[in-house]
C-alpha cells in the first residue's frame, strides 16, 4: 500500500522545512528550483504505459465522458458531475445521481485526476482507468451495468467505428472495460498547468508579492508534508484530523475500504490545484470558503491556529494554482442512437 | 396571431405542388432556385432587432447557457435538457428536472431554434428571448426565481464584468431579463447549416440521388404544406391529427394557452433541421424512429399512406438537413461563487 503515516511525512519534510525557515539567503524570494523539488511542473499529459494515451483514444473518451446514455437513465454522464466548464467539479456539497439521489461525498474534480497515485477520496480504484468504471455502475450514481453499457454502445454504428480504431488491436473492441480506458486516456490529457508551474519554470513574475508571501507560509505552515508533489496533494493517504479532532466527520473513509482500524477518518490527500474554483471542500463538501478549510486544516492537521494574515497569504498562493491558459474543451457530436439501442430507463 | 390554417396553406402550397407535378422538365433534378423559394438558406445568425447580437452578449450568454447556478439547485443548466453535445435535445422522450421531475412535453432541439416564429411546442413564448426564461422559473425544470437568479449573478464579480459588456448603456444590467437576452443571443447563433443549404445554393452534388428522390417525395406528398421556410418547420401552428385522430395523443397543446376550442391539439410544426439525430418525435417523444414519425405524420396531417419505399426516401433527404460542418461548441470556463453567492438548493 502507498499509505504514509503523518510522522513518515515530516521526517521526509523536515530537511526541506529547515532548510527554508534556516537559510540566510532566504527572505521574500524562494528560489524556484529549490520549490520544484517539492512540487514538479506538470507533465502535459499523465501517461500510464498500460494504457497508451492515443489521440483516437482520446477522441473516443471525449466523446464517452460527455455520454448520457452510459448512465441507466440516459440523462447522466460523467461531465454531469465532473462539469468540464467548471472545473471539472460540479459546486455540490455531494453529487446528484440517478433518480436525484444524493451521494455520500464530494465530487473531486476530474482536472489533474489522473496525476495522483490513488482515486477516489478513499483510494479504492488504483488508476483513472479503475476509477472510470465505477460511477457508471454505481446505483447512486448512473446506476448503470457492464452489459447495458456495452449494449447501447455497440448498436451505435458510429462508436463501434471510433472503438476499432482506439483499440485497433482487439478482436472485440467495444467493451466495458475499453470504454474506461478510453475515458481514462481523455482524462489523462485533462492537466491544467498554471501561473506556478511557470513560477517554478524561472519565471519569478508569474507570482505577485503575495503570493510568493503565501508558498513561503504554505511551505513553513507545513502544509506540504501533504500537499507536495505535481498535483500538490494526490500523492498520500492521511487521517483527517491527525491532530485535533473533526467534530464533524462521520465518514470513516479508507476504513470502509481495508477494514483496518488504522485507517479510521482516512482519506486521500487531494491535490490543490484549481482549488480556488473548486468549492465546496472536504469530503463532504462541508466548507465552502477557502479561507475556512485553510484555517481547518491548519488546526486539525498542524495543530497551529493560523493568523488570519496567514490564511490570506496561502489562499493568494492557492489561487495561482488554477488552469492558466483556461482549459479549452470543445463538445463532441454525439451520434445518434439507432433501433437496437436500449431505450433511456428514468 | 400567427397562427394559419391547414386550409389556407394548402392553398399557399398548391401552386407550388402543381408545378412541381406538373413541369415537364421535372424529372429527378429539382432545380435548387426553385427548392429555395419553398424553404430558404439559414442564415449565419438570426438576428432580432430589438436583442442585438453582439460578441459580448453571445459570449455571455455562452457562459449562462452552461451555468448550472441558475437553476434553485445548482444543478440544472440549459444545456441539460438542450445539449450541445447532442444536438442541442436530451434524447428523453421528455425531459428530467428540478428534483427528478419528469416534465410533460419533448425538449425541442436549441439549434436553429431562434429561426422559428414562436417558442415552445404550444408557442406561448413569442421569441428565444422569451423562451429563455421560462424553464429557470418552471418548478419542475430549474425551479428558479428572478430574484435568486439575480442574487447569484450579482455574487459573482466576473459576471457583474460581463453584463456591464454585454449591456454597456445599462445602470443595472444585470438583470433576470437581460440573462435571458443574452442566452437567447447566444442561441441566435446556434444556427446550423447542413448539405440542403448547399444544395439550395446551387451545389447539386450535395445531395445524393436518393437524397433528391426524398426531396422530389417531400414536397409532393404535401410535407412542405407546413414544413417549409429556412427552418423546414418552425413557421406555423398546426393541429396534429388534421386529417386522422392521433390515437395516443393527450396534450391539448395551444389550447391551455389560448382556451379557444379551435387550438385544441394544435402544435407548433417543429423545424426538421437535425431532425435525424433528436429522436424521439413528437410533443411527448412518443415515438423513436423517424421512419415511424415520418409515416405517421404522411397519415394523420396528410391522409396518405406512405409507401415504405417513399418513407425511405423522405428519411434519406431529412439526413441531409444535419448540422455540417458539425457545430464546435467550446466550454466556457464558469467563473467560481463567493460567499455571497446563494448557496444550491438540492
Amino acid at each position: 500500500m502507498h499509505k504514509v503515516s503523518g510522522f513518515f511525512l515530516c521526517f521526509i519534510c523536515l530537511p526541506l522545512l529547515s532548510f527554508f525557515s534556516s537559510n540566510p539567503g532566504y527572505s521574500q524570494e524562494i528560489a524556484p528550483d529549490k520549490v520544484k523539488t517539492i512540487f514538479g511542473i506538470v507533465p502535459k499529459v499523465a501517461e500510464n504505459p498500460s494504457n497508451p494515451v492515443t489521440p483516437e483514444k482520446v477522441n473516443l473518451g471525449r466523446y464517452l465522458f460527455f455520454e448520457p446514455r452510459l448512465s441507466k437513465s440516459s440523462k447522466i454522464s460523467c461531465n454531469s458531475c465532473h462539469s468540464l466548464a467548471n472545473s471539472g467539479v460540479d459546486g455540490l456539497p455531494t453529487s446528484i445521481g440517478h433518480k436525484w439521489q444524493i451521494g455520500p461525498r464530494n465530487a473531486p474534480t476530474v482536472l489533474n485526476a489522473a496525476l495522483e497515485f490513488t482515486q477516489f477520496w478513499d483510494g479504492r480504484a488504483k488508476d483513472v482507468e479503475e476509477q472510470a468504471m465505477g460511477p457508471m455502475l454505481n446505483p447512486k450514481e448512473m446506476a448503470s451495468t457492464k452489459e447495458l453499457v456495452v449494449q447501447r454502445l455497440k448498436s451505435i454504428p458510429q462508436y463501434v467505428e471510433m472503438f476499432k480504431k482506439a483499440f485497433p488491436d482487439e478482436t472485440d473492441p467495444v467493451s466495458f472495460e475499453n470504454a474506461a480506458k478510453a475515458i481514462a486516456a481523455f482524462e489523462r490529457t485533462l492537466i491544467t498547468p498554471s501561473r506556478f508551474d511557470r513560477y517554478m519554470d524561472g519565471d519569478l513574475s508569474a507570482l505577485s508579492p503575495e503570493e510568493k508571501e503565501g508558498l513561503k507560509t504554505f511551505i513553513q505552515t507545513g502544509c506540504i508534508s501533504c500537499h507536495n508533489g505535481t498535483g500538490i496533494g494526490g500523492g498520500m493517504f492521511q487521517k483527517f484530523g491527525l491532530v485535533h479532532k473533526v467534530s464533524w466527520l462521520q465518514d470513516l473513509g479508507r476504513f470502509e475500504v481495508t477494514n483496518n482500524p488504522a485507517d479510521k477518518y482516512v482519506f486521500k490527500v487531494p491535490s490543490l490545484r484549481n482549488v480556488a474554483k473548486t468549492a465546496p471542500y472536504f469530503n463532504n463538501g462541508h466548507t465552502w470558503s477557502l479561507e475556512e478549510a485553510v484555517k481547518t486544516m491548519g488546526y486539525v492537521q498542524l495543530g497551529k491556529n493560523l493568523t488570519d494574515e496567514e490564511v490570506k497569504k496561502i489562499v493568494s498562493f492557492l489561487g495561482s494554482l488554477s488552469a492558466e491558459p483556461p482549459l479549452q474543451v470543445t463538445l463532441p457530436n454525439l451520434p445518434p442512437s439507432t433501433p437496437q439501442t436500449p431505450k433511456p430507463m428514468p
